[in-house]
């Protein structure tokens, strides 16, 4: 995994022939503004979180044609070969603004914001969508059950549910929303996540006995290893695992649960460990959670969770809707003008948009407020006319990524954004977003985008 | 996308640990056998899809552990010197049988077979799981959408709510359901899919008139492309649409509808197109659509439909389901032992299985026959004596590769398997799996699989 690779081709054909036919109409040059932006969160969820974003920042290095992928698209002819010589010579030297990794988002925020011809930045758009849809899906995931787990660590368990390469940046989406660790190793070599994992049932059954494989583990790993107790009978298992640490001359460091009545059996395991006077053996558990579930353990005896399937497809909405829409471009006088389409369910707001939170006496946050305006300086002279705290931040400017962003730095800024939130916020039952989104338009003289008429 | 990658850490790290505790207890070299099957079909559904065949045996030969990797293991301590040492020397030595891609399948059918030490088979779990769990959940949903657009073309468009890479994979197992083509390029690179788009409401709005834009892509493109009409005012849309093309003399070759209802929009836009001349100018829809959307869209007169979000995310059902147990393993006088877990909810059938599926004197399924059995011969004999058409074929022997599977293979392969299916079966509505399974044991002697007492 460390050789370079193009991701110029994880890009949906449209894209290119829509740089084939600008560049003939001319249009290719024109600077525009695309925005980054979801019209909804999910039904019932009470904010989004940003994630993906490092992962953009890393990715836009590699978005190169090289000869394969010119290749491809001359024997395929996709496109013209002028449009090839173009596409060979193509480097984005564009700006990209966006919400800091791990902030909060609601309606209409503008969580990323890419500027440059229309060409360059047409070319961007299935790449940031893909890593933006799917990694905010898994955080905002992550975020409710690290929510419901109060302060109890979460560690990802997803990896064999998900797209092998999806579980990498699953896991890395899963520390932005508060988890702690991950089972999937490629995860801790290229993002410094902590691995976790012992062993499967498979490892008691390839033993003749729990207890040849119990002492096995023991031997390898320490006392303080974590042992999957439900093979066959999980009070007999407890009973072994606990005698097979102290054979070795330890206390246990923990028993896993993966099967059954999770909130019964971590009461009843829990007894039987005091009872045995392993008092500090841990109790792990990991059969199909998801942040009710976690909710549900709150009062049993539990000390970290697992959780895979849930965790990896987004908790019921494996995708985070968001969209990447052209809302200014120059005309052919080389003035910005907003524009919009003008579906009805599917209407986009016109215009680059500066974003800011308002926050009252106490630092709640009270409201998202989005500002329609002609440039950067003059939104964020805006916000801070109205006090409002901003929420982006230059991530690539002239083409020159400002600085990368780690999974860690994004996890703690979304504790800060998290903690900002109004208490419903944090309620995991269905309701409407924890604050609304506010809409001013600012953008001088053109109070009229676009329409086509 | 054209130089060697590492698949090795694309594991979970218990499988790492379980290598290491057994290369130290001497289970390691047990042989073991390994299988794939879903307890359940998704809720409702009435048959699964096995894809991702072909991406595992492309990925088994990357399954080596490079100095890249061996260095992380290292420096982290998931192992100790001589498992890296074990490590560094690993190749896949074993056999994988499996069901043909394309294959249906249903609860306990036991689509991969893997057998070979304890050690080099449990490696493999996660990378297996992925791949599988990921693929057949969008092979399954695109094959529910195919049967419901009743022959007209289903094009996929999901790249962008996916994961980057995921939608690569999304995109063949779309072919193996069924689908005409796709709009991601790296899937027509790397598979030889059809690509398909032509250009986004950005292409319309960064032009100064509808008409410009429609001129432009046709002055590229040729009259023959598919020009999106619903950016301001379809009825407009259409107008421009027609017009634009005759004048480059010729006719349209379709229109594209992505917002607002699309039953109704079809027929009006039918006949304008009709009342136009333009009756040969094609219908595409791309709007959420799932498979229950496209039977809606059956009466409209719609010639092909594009399909995104529903499809990458397995239309509700984003993971398979599918694990990965041991059934069978060698004991310590070097005899194979069936093996089981006790769990009520989770618990596996012991012993080497070998699937065949029985037809009437129609030809028609009528139940999947599941044999467990002491070797694939004896399995063979007795799917031969029962006149059950086999499932498995070897993929892998001795860790060689036998034949690799193409997605068009698989879709060839997939059009028959669903075919042979009973009428039940084609239905969207929720149900029973379309045939049952039925488990016998003929493995000789051992009745009473190991259970840990």
């Amino acid at each position: 995994m460390t050789m370079h690779q193009s991701t110029a081709l994880l890009t949906d054909m449209y894209e290119l022939t829509m740089v084939e036919s600008t560049l003939q109409s001319g249009a290719a040059d024109r600077e525009s503004v695309f925005e980054v932006f979801s019209r909804r969160l999910p039904a019932g969820r009470r904010y989004g979180v940003v994630a993906g974003t490092g992962r953009i920042l890393e990715q836009l290095a590699d978005f190169r044609f090289s000869d394969a992928e010119l290749s491809y698209l001359r024997e395929h002819r996709i496109v013209s070969e002028s449009t090839i010589d173009w596409l060979a010579d193509y480097r984005f030297t564009g700006d990209i603004y966006g919400y800091r990794e791990g902030e909060c988002f609601f309606p209409g925020s503008p969580i990323l914001t890419v500027t440059g011809t229309f060409a360059e930045a047409v070319l961007l758009e299935t790449l940031i969508l893909s890593i933006l849809n799917h990694d905010a899906a898994v955080a905002a995931a992550a975020s409710r059950m690290t929510i419901a787990a109060h302060g109890r660590p979460c560690l990802e368990m997803g990896a064999r549910r998900t797209h092998e390469q999806a579980a990498v940046a699953a896991a890395r989406a899963a520390v932005v929303g508060g988890f702690a660790g991950t089972s999937v190793l490629e995860a801790g070599r290229m993002y410094g996540i902590r691995a976790i994992g012992t062993a499967a049932h498979s490892f008691t059954l390839v033993h003749d006995t729990e207890e040849d494989a119990f002492a096995a583990q023991i031997a390898t790993m320490g006392t303080d290893t974590t042992l999957l107790v439900d093979t066959f009978d999980v009070r007999r298992g407890v009973e072994r695992a606990v005698r097979a640490a102290r054979d070795a001359g330890g206390e246990l460091g923990a028993i896993r649960l993966d099967s059954g009545d999770l909130v019964a059996q971590a009461i009843t395991v829990r007894r039987q460990l005091d009872e045995l006077g392993a008092t500090g053996t841990k109790i792990t558990v990991t059969s199909d959670l998801d942040e009710y579930a976690i909710a549900a353990l709150g009062a049993a005896p539990v000390d970290s969770y697992g959780v895979g399937t849930k965790l990896v497809t987004g908790s019921g909405f494996p995708t985070a809707e968001l969209v990447y829409k052209l809302v200014a471009r120059e005309d052919s006088r080389g003035h910005i003008r907003e524009v919009a389409k003008k579906s009805a369910s599917k209407g986009s707001v016109g215009g680059l948009k500066v974003a800011g939170r308002l926050r009252d006496e106490d630092g709640v946050a009270r409201e998202e407020l989005i500002i329609s305006c002609a440039s950067w300086e003059q939104g964020f002279e805006k916000l801070d006319e109205m006090g409002a705290r901003p929420l982006q931040v230059p991530l690539v400017l002239a083409g020159e990524v400002q600085s990368h962003v780690t999974a860690q730095e994004a996890a703690a800024h979304h504790v800060q954004s998290r903690n900002e939130l109004p208490y419903q916020a944090w309620r995991l039952s269905e309701g409407e977003a924890a604050i609304p989104s506010t809409m001013i338009d600012i953008f001088p003289g053109d109070q009229n985008p676009y329409d086509g008429t």
